[in-house]
């Protein structure tokens, strides 16, 4: 491919965990050029000039689409001030992601909508590895509405962010597990309702996550409540089926899938049993995904892909 | 103290994590002499000689206690026969702690039955921390048994043996995080399921286990189904009146507690609030305990103390 | 022991790691009562309210020590104002170790000097380590001072302080270990160099620190050049000897000690061992401290005890 | 490049730690098809079948090169087998390491022999840190051989290998940091020794290798004697001319590298300063590599390119 086919892009706060993972990939793909990257702490990012925020709209214009890793609440005027040049967005914040007008980029759900996307609101970490663990309960109409989905989460620590905090020490850190957002209250938990309610129709869920002493990685491990009792091979069609030929999504046979099997790959690994020994029948399923990755910079760039017109895993390990 | 007092004392199985954390206990308690030890693999423990277990039937007899942290299924045999001496047993392993006719030694619940107490099974470490989470629940008449009480919880490495397998490998561990016996095929649900049972009547519970890359401790999330709704006053409420005194047991207000609450210490520290936005009622539950202290070796010690007619709490921190 | 025979303790600087481990110990020590504590940022420690700085002096005459646990730079002019008031004071902060008028507590070699001292100079974490590997070299005449002593150490993550910053974070640390101050350019180098001095006479000294990601702990693996060849029993007869009776530390026999040898003990360990296939006869020596307790906390406490003329390790365990 | 022009690699030992990241490289090297792979204990590994060793003779002859990935001690008497049927091997053991007739394979120091080497002996991963970190010294002829090279390195856990121990278990080495092999009795010293001999002649060497707990790396501090004092830029001068235009080496300005700047990488990257405060002028080193690529499979891999004429860096990330 000669060089000058390469579209520039551009990078919003690069220094954060996301923003580094996605400058990455970038750097990799062979189908970009990254024209300009932000940041207001660090100069240089992965040996890359930074510029601050506010010097980067001479390159807005220009570019073919300009990710956004600004933090939640800051994302979404800057993105609305690149829109106005005509120019394509991936914003990978919290902003838009409640909103109706906007492309969910859960990729594997919205393919048809991405090639003609002019933003895009990239889904949440726990979203992603909640929403596909229960996709296609829904999808084969085994799922039982009346009752609660019960989803518990665990979440490496570069999903918290790179911002100094005390609690996030390596000293503070290191041997603890805890729970945080508890009864509801984490701000995914909307996110997770609203992205869910197209598929599942209203439906009790309970979300709670917890923060585990690794850097990356969730693993999210779901009761769900199912019409009628049934054989692993039954559950596990329903996978196979909606999921069959998807590039980054990896259905288990028989074993349930831990961190080791995703991190740093731009997969969601899935595995799903019937829950034994209860009288409502209620299937566990285990998803694991790179929080970076499928559950950040990776499903970004998924999409952007796809945008692009290019293969919707170019420039990713899947 | 005169040191003639001091009650002598037999510990099985020393060399494994509880069995070496259980004779550092034992060690420092001013009303007990640990007068042997076993080991099959390991000739000293914290400094102590320690023989086989075939050759130490002659302090049997001469031993108020015998501890026992041999392996499931090779326990229940030697402690038959050391209980032919006349001798009292608490027995660390799974083999007793499903018959009716042996104490269920979840201290709080049973003190009354210590005293006299002849064998008393250690309970498990994952049902120690669940049990307690779901019991004042079930006592305030707040439980809604017609719906599922759903158990997720977490536990350190030690909980899994210091036998040498490829899958506890610090390189296999570290960073990574899983769930086993997922679908309630783990061994301690049918110990979760039994000892709630007087407690709650029949109700559904799913149990799922997981991996967390730390030494020590074990969290547990639960939501519990209640009755009705309910403001977080009168469900903490409900935890402070079953709990009230309790030496081992904290009770938090409004926050959650994680394993730096509890590790090194033979507590388990339990929060709960109302799960939000849900139209079927329910509480979300923590509790943490340390899997060595509470979960094993600690509530053995815990339970020795009242069968001796020590206090309750003598020898440990909690 | 009647309660009213407890001697008022202050401390300064309470919430960081070496404040809030030094406050468990007075809290767990029956001979001392903690009158005060400060803190900017923390309204409780350990469950104990503390108050600011500015408004702690009323207290200061009425204390029998105050410990500071202020930052280097920091504690000095409030340790001279304190010092003022006639009251005692162990400094934890590297402000008077290198002032000759001020006794250099590493209480091993300044036991006579304790029971009258005002003021003391706790030592930093890496000089313990570091000085005491090397001084029973010189006691016994081995030294030879004509070559280079070579110190690598690598402390745990609590010996960097609770401020939060972006290299201390879980997601920087975990997985990494680096060197700094490389060169002989860290602050602890000139305290050690001048506190060897009059054990050793003038020795060249090379000191590389390195950051290990653990909580707790510095191991230390010096390099000494030695007067002739000599066999294992020889030199570690010369640690032997120094160190007779010493209730905190322990010399090793033919094996290395670790941090997990030393970790939660106010002990240095100790092992050495002649190094073999070089011409120039040289020993290798491997310490282990826990930095919060030997290296910090705990011989403050160790000197304290011993400055109100308790036994030197109350409230310790070595 | 067509498909038949992949040239048939076999694979003995593929599922140790090395051998795993061996495989990997192979199966994403577009220059070579795997052709076999043996383990004893695992049936499958990446997703390849394996066979047991005995069975793999049948690939032996049609293999243009087979890496042997076999124990210390095991690995000679197959690899025999194999020459004598005139196929090439690189040997990740330590079984050929001492031999004078066979190509040591530190790549940037024998190119010029590898494109018709026969039999190459794999570099272990201490002496690969250490003596590219010595070289340039020594070529510069600022190495003071009078006195002693003082060498400290750490390695992450990959680098003691996969076989089920009790003291690598998580629990055991969390939050552990020990040194072992201490006074030169590490197997790798006399490696180290000899290999530097060529270009350093005759030199006391202090080798004492540590376990810190990360998975991956090798971090190595050395304290090099030198003729004089001298200042910083000259010092690294002498490694930016040694290693110019070397693709996996990277010489450090102004700072030290840390296991974080080459994990996942077939790199060594090195930083060097002028020690201070010393009589006897020396230079602090220190260099970093991962002990699985550049200290193992990636080297592997780099000097395999060069035996079969690819290039240097073809399927490795430096």
């Amino acid at each position: 491919m000669h060089k000058n086919t390469r579209k520039p892009i551009g990078v919003l706060g690069a220094s954060g965990y996301a923003g580094r993972e996605l400058l990455g990939l970038l750097r990799g793909h062979d189908g970009v050029d990254v024209s300009f990257a932000t940041s207001e702490s660090e100069p240089r990012v992965d040996g890359l000039a930074t510029v601050p925020l506010e010097e980067s709209d001479r390159w807005w214009s220009d570019s073919e689409i300009v990710f956004s890793c600004l933090p939640h609440g800051v994302s979404s005027s800057v993105v609305d001030r690149i829109r106005t040049r005509g120019t394509r967005v991936v914003d990978l914040s919290a902003d838009f992601r409640m909103q109706d007008d906007v492309v969910y980029g859960l990729t594997e759900t919205v393919r048809p909508k991405l090639a003609a996307a002019e933003l895009v609101a990239n889904p949440g970490c726990y979203p992603t590895g909640a929403i596909l663990g229960i996709l296609p309960i829904a999808a084969a109409q085994l799922l039982d509405s009346s009752r609660t989905i019960v989803i518990n989460a665990a979440s490496g620590v570069t999903g918290a962010g790179r911002s100094p905090k005390r609690e996030l020490l390596f000293a503070e850190v290191d041997g603890d597990f805890k729970a945080y957002g508890v009864g509801n209250q984490h701000r995914h938990f909307p996110e997770i309702k609203r992205r869910l309610q197209p598929f599942t129709g209203d439906v009790d869920v309970i979300f709670t996550p917890h923060l585990v002493p690794v850097q990356r990685g969730i693993l999210t491990t779901i009761q769900v409540p199912v019409v009628a009792e049934m054989d692993r091979t039954t559950i596990e069609t329903a996978f196979r089926e909606l999921y069959a030929g998807e590039p980054c999504i990896q259905v288990f046979s028989d074993t349930m899938p831990s961190l080791r099997d995703v991190v740093y790959r731009n997969r969601l690994a899935v595995g799903v049993i019937p829950t034994q020994q209860v009288q409502a029948p209620t299937v566990t399923v285990v998803t694991a995904i790179d929080n970076l990755l499928k559950g950040a910079a990776g499903q970004a760039l998924q999409n952007a892909n796809l945008m692009m017109g290019y293969a919707e895993t170019r420039g990713l390990a899947c």
